[in-house]
């Protein structure tokens, strides 16, 4: 039985619900072996899967864990995902944002995973911040404060992270029906009304380039239709790290920056400003022209940083103990020109060598280390002019300048 | 680099001797997983190799156990092999033939597979039949009388076991270029001059159409080819099984009937004439014409059936005491009309049901089981005639009369 469904993805046949249920969830039961789940999962990834396979999957992901229901805040509750890039510290300050606008957001965020950082990692980074609110914590903060970012709660989607284990050390990621399943299954299951999916493109993302992301986003866009769940995607670019920080601590200090409305010339702000100008129009239903306007103007009256402040002080958390390495690196440039390049992969490869994330599960965390970026893609340099200012703490990885940088 | 290999055949990609090196022996040394190692399988099956791949692969799996050297004999060894059939009886008969026709034959066998039943679990159902002769016997056996069928000596082409039993877990089976490194490396590193291969096609077959055959067929020539060996290919029918006979006994008479020459009308006969002229016209190396006149001649004037009992006597086995069991089950047809098909897969699972192959590891076989076709295709039956006998043991299992027979 199990040999016929394998054997039908590995022709390119159409699975039914039925089909898909008896293996997935015989897997999870231990009844299916790994060894053909990874062949089914190659399967699927090599002959894809029709919409309506799609649908049934991301259905069987939903019902293997707990339901989780908003239902009782007030307001539309819009939930905002990233597919994962090097660098990318967004929810630390679009949910400030979106919640001065007056937008109740309760934010579930993950951990770090291969190159790429977790929100709840940089969290971390602040001394004191609490990741593990009960849901009564939860419900009461977006009561008093309208917002709330922490691990997630419950038993979310447990087959997603059974199969993406497998997934891993298979070679078998990044397949658009598998990822698409595997997000919204955990958007839908984490009681969101809207979802809006920052879907990243470039060699340090999932997927690499345009055609594939925008196909991702379609599909996602398609399923939420089918389960009644409006989703909005924005495609951005991951072939250079997003804004000027890698790294735990620094990228708390950079989304600070960003929300003090001190950056400047920042690709990272514009990225910021559209997300949650998509959200507050989501939340609010207006326009995202008039959500704009919101936006920046909760980012010039100070608002938005101070909602910043009243979220991490709930959460127990001490914003002036934020700490980064004290040993430190410049990397100069060793010819004049302007910047072409700036590897996103390499930069995050380099980040984790540093000590900012996890090579193996034994490994912890350093949030001190990480790199800061001096300039930034287009920027013109001189020869001996500083690049990039490594954090780290015991020795510097060996580093490849030409792997990181394209300097003519 | 594991993953990276698994993507790049993921891809479709080519994958270089390096890479198959690499993933294949760091499988069999325990390095790489089952579910990676499924993961590239699949990969294979639905993206196919190129001829380079194939070549590298198969020298892989020849490097991986010892090889054998006949040298020694004089002659061409001419070995031949089966893709896998219900009722194929015909290594016990042409094994003979051409040793009748004055060329040496060192046959080494395997056992059933699935619902299909093994050259050797025949010949042991010869009470004494040895089937474990030393490297030492064989040579002074093929010496003395000029043939031998045995096991498997040595430690031959070990990849091919452990990749096999992960195939047949996964749906990994059927795929054209695993099934011709599978079979061309065991025959290289069995010591083989020259190789004739007996591709089954049909529902009771590896393969279901005569097109994946033909390009089976191909691929075993240009690899034999590449390593210097002469290959010829035979495709033959396995929509229905083979000859009149299934189970073990049944097919051991059955085999003697054809050497004997008094088997008329028979398929089995017209398949074995043509496999033996083959590799008499191949160790010989005269035309296919002239090797069939002294096939038949051998089979004429009783030398052939003589090689047959000298073989069964020298490997101790006693032709007499073989055994059918007597409890006969006479299956009758329902209506009038000409046969117009006796389903292979249905009568191979019939004959397992029954007892003659193995349905676990731990199930024995019984010899004396198995089903004897009273009407062939095509023949015209009346109401309640008996189309065919089963011999059975214990009890019945249950027949459903239209899977196996379609009367018209």
């Amino acid at each position: 039985m199990i040999l016929d469904i394998i054997n039908k993805k590995r022709l390119g046949k159409e699975l039914s619900y039925q089909e898909l249920d008896t293996i997935f969830n015989g897997y999870l039961k231990g009844d299916v072996a790994d060894y053909q789940m990874s062949a089914l999962l190659m399967a699927i990834c090599i002959n894809g899967m029709t919409d309506e396979e799609i649908f049934a999957l991301t259905k069987i992901f939903i019902d293997s864990g707990d339901i989780l229901d908003f239902s009782d805040l007030p307001g539309i509750k819009v939930d905002k995902h990233s597919t994962g890039g090097i660098g990318d510290k967004t929810t630390l300050v679009i949910v400030p944002i979106v919640a001065a606008c007056g937008c109740p957001v309760v934010k579930m965020s993950g951990r770090g995973l291969g190159y790429t950082g977790g929100t709840i990692d940089k969290l971390e980074s602040i001394p004191g911040y609490r990741i593990d609110l009960s849901d009564d914590e939860i419900l009461k903060q977006v009561y008093d404060i309208g917002l709330v970012v922490t691990g997630q709660t419950g038993d979310l989607v447990p087959m997603d992270k059974a199969i993406y284990a497998l997934r891993d050390v298979t070679s078998t990621v990044s397949s658009i029906p598998l990822i698409a399943s595997s997000i919204m299954s955990k958007k839908i299951a984490g009681g969101a009304d809207k979802i809006l999916i920052d879907i990243k493109v470039g060699n340090g993302a999932l997927l690499s380039n345009r055609e594939d992301a925008k196909k991702l986003g379609d599909l996602m866009i398609r399923i939420g239709e089918y389960y009644g769940r409006e989703v909005r995607t924005i495609l951005s670019d991951m072939n250079t790290p997003l804004g000027k920080t890698i790294g735990n601590s620094l990228e708390v200090l950079e989304a600070i920056d960003v929300l003090r409305g001190v950056e400047k010339d920042n690709p990272l702000v514009d990225l910021c400003v559209t997300l949650a100008s998509n959200m507050v129009s989501m939340s609010l239903d207006i326009p995202v022209k008039e959500a704009k306007e919101k936006v920046l103007e909760v980012i010039q009256n100070g608002s938005a940083y101070h909602k910043f402040e009243e979220m991490v002080q709930r959460q127990g958390g001490n914003l002036s103990k934020v700490k980064v390495s004290n040993h430190v690196y410049f990397l100069k440039s060793p010819k004049k020109g302007v910047i072409q390049k700036i590897d996103a992969l390499e930069f995050g490869k380099l980040a984790l060598y540093l000590g900012a994330g996890k090579m193996s599960m034994d490994d912890s965390i350093d949030y001190t280390v990480g790199v800061k970026l001096n300039k930034l893609l287009g920027e013109t340099v001189k020869k001996g002019e500083v690049l990039a200012t490594l954090y780290y703490k015991k020795k510097l990885p060996e580093i490849v300048f030409d792997n990181l940088y394209k300097i003519d």
